[in-house]
């Protein structure tokens, strides 16, 4: 049986990835009456008198809400709300095992902007936050913009922030390994969607000054026609230079590359072009931008990937259930830029100098460590609305 | 320490009555190969090319949205999304604890009828059934009979339909005992809200021919002036003699009383001018229209009231979860008047010709025959859409 086939006969063994269990005993008379009525009416009594009650009386406390319209999944595309349930099932179960954080899966019948917000919106009160999965860009930065902006619970969009910080926290070890600095460093993120935006916005926010993006038209600068108004903004902090070309252009003399693009599109021949001690983040999945030996071979120093057979592995399991642990029970109202480099310089720190290595920037995702770290960090920075 | 007192603490120690957790492991990379990428793109495209694989590979084949408004909860009236949560999560457990069914608490912020259609359409994709809860009348009756003509999965307000299955079970056993007919019984529901309404539209299916709907200001008939549109529908089957007068006329000379309104209001009075071997389920929380003593010593040969201490509870829990597993098992597409008629017969056959007495006409809550037998009733008159 081959893993794909072993992975459809489990899923039709679970017939769904999570399940929503009883914390309290009904099996008598009097269970039933504090678990329900009449001793039910107590805190809802309360909680209608102070509506920030629910924090102490019902599982928003400690839950969140999947929400994903199936529109970008994994590498599979727009496959809709019931083929997208499997991954956010899976994405609920990772936030249980990895950050003690209840979820639960809302697949939306709907890729409408508006009915979107409005939907989520709606069904805020049981959750403590929203954790947004696999919406296409740029839809996915008005949604979350404007959810933040109504929501006093903490909105955050896996695919860019959890990206963003998992990236960072690997540039942050490797820039050790390369003596190279953020202020100094050209970077080239190829992908501008939701994660190679996010990436930038982070990489800026944490204080790097030399970062180009491209796309499948090349580099991206004010002049370039399509640009959606979220890759717009951004042409005002980055490629300050108005470099134009392909993206064979862009890495000449480039110091990091990251790539949320496609399989194979980076040659040796470019890595060679890059300057000395070069950083590479080939992420593209299953197969990446370069593999990692054919990038060393061309000079590279560094290499991460999204696999978890090369070294270097970027997953966001390592920051998404502490990032919602911390922000849950902190009782932050949202998820702040300063979290997210604080979480990005935690996951950073639990590498520690000696086991630094061209091969070991990163802490591995079932090191039990990483959740309670980035937790911390998240806490530690809280601000409420 | 009270009874109200320890059931808020102990909401304070469970901080959510329900978790998600997982039905599959992640403790290494293998396991996270098969719950989530790359294995579970597998389930994902199988859904994707057929959306009804989506009972085969995920949680909707045994979960279900307990929903409401918190517009109408409990006897605590109108108090909105966030104070409603602690009797969803309560509902949610009793699914779960007596029917084995997965429930998830969506309390919604917005008592609007179409926001709560559209939203409910939108998430209802992760979900096999929808259990609307504590919805104010007359909005439930839109609210449900559009979401079923919307969605393809089971819409049942429990108020409504699950009140009504237990009543209608008490009476076909209250009618052995006082060898009483449905044609020749004459009926007076007080209380015309979701409830009344609802008992008295099984009633009618179940073969009753004579029944009186009164509420606050007397008998409601063609005349009555303020009646809802659910109200009005039912003006055409219901008191056909078209009388008029208060709750105390419409008593005199009948069967059975069913209430669904508020304390005390029956009088002993009124009891005695009931026919012989009057039947009253008085059941307003928590306490009953007529209290079970009084109304005996006035006449009454059989009393249930909602309460645990009396004998002859009508209680809910022996319909809902039974409801819901059987519709999920046998992939119905909504619960049919079929349905509710069976599961009424088979909850009134669990008691048997050796224990049916004034004060036993149903069974036990924590009786573990209900829930399968409501189940095989539900899953023998399926229909699919």
């Amino acid at each position: 049986m081959t893993n794909n086939e072993k992975a459809l006969l489990l899923h039709e063994q679970w017939q769904g990835k999570i399940s929503t269990d009883a914390k309290c005993s009904v099996k008598t008379r009097e269970d039933l009456a504090l678990a329900y009525t009449p001793g039910v009416a107590e805190p809802c009594n309360v909680i209608a008198k102070d509506p920030d009650a629910a924090y102490k009386y019902t599982l928003k406390a400690n839950t969140i809400a999947v929400v994903s319209d199936g529109s970008a999944v994994l590498g599979l595309g727009n496959i809709g709300p019931y083929a997208a349930m499997p991954v956010m099932e899976g994405k609920a179960v990772l936030f249980k095992e990895f950050g003690g954080v209840n979820a639960f899966p809302i697949c939306l019948d709907t890729q409408d902007t508006e009915e979107i917000i409005e939907t989520v919106v709606r069904i805020a009160p049981a959750f403590g936050g929203i954790n947004l999965e696999d919406i296409s860009a740029p839809r996915c930065f008005e949604i979350e913009e404007r959810l933040k902006e109504r929501l006093s619970i903490p909105v955050f969009h896996d695919d860019q922030h959890g990206t963003a910080i998992v990236v960072l926290a690997g540039v942050i070890n490797a820039l050790k390994i390369t003596a190279k600095t953020k202020e100094d460093s050209r970077v080239v993120i190829n992908g501008a969607g939701s994660a190679g935006i996010a990436i930038a916005k982070l990489l800026l926010n944490y204080g790097f000054k030399h970062i180009m993006l491209c796309d499948r038209v090349g580099i991206l600068s004010e002049n370039t026609s399509g640009l959606n108004w979220m890759q717009q903004k951004l042409m005002s902090v980055t490629n300050l230079e108005k470099k134009e070309g392909s993206l064979s252009d862009a890495l000449k003399g480039a110091d990091i590359f990251i790539g949320v693009s496609a399989p194979g599109i980076v040659t040796k021949e470019m890595v060679a072009s890059m300057n000395k001690d070069s950083i590479l983040f080939a992420m593209a999945n299953p197969v990446p931008e370069i593999m990692p030996d054919l990038a060393r071979a061309a000079g590279a120093k560094v290499v991460g990937t999204g696999r978890s057979d090369f070294p270097n592995q970027v997953n966001n399991v390592v920051a998404f259930p502490g990032i919602f642990k911390g922000a849950l029970e902190s009782r932050a109202s949202q998820i702040t830029e300063e979290m997210k480099l604080a979480a990005a310089k935690a996951i950073a720190g639990l590498v520690s100098e000696e086991e630094l290595s061209e091969e070991n920037i990163l802490p591995q995702p079932f090191d039990p460590r990483v959740c309670e770290a980035v937790s911390n960090a998240v806490k530690s920075n809280v601000v409420t609305k």
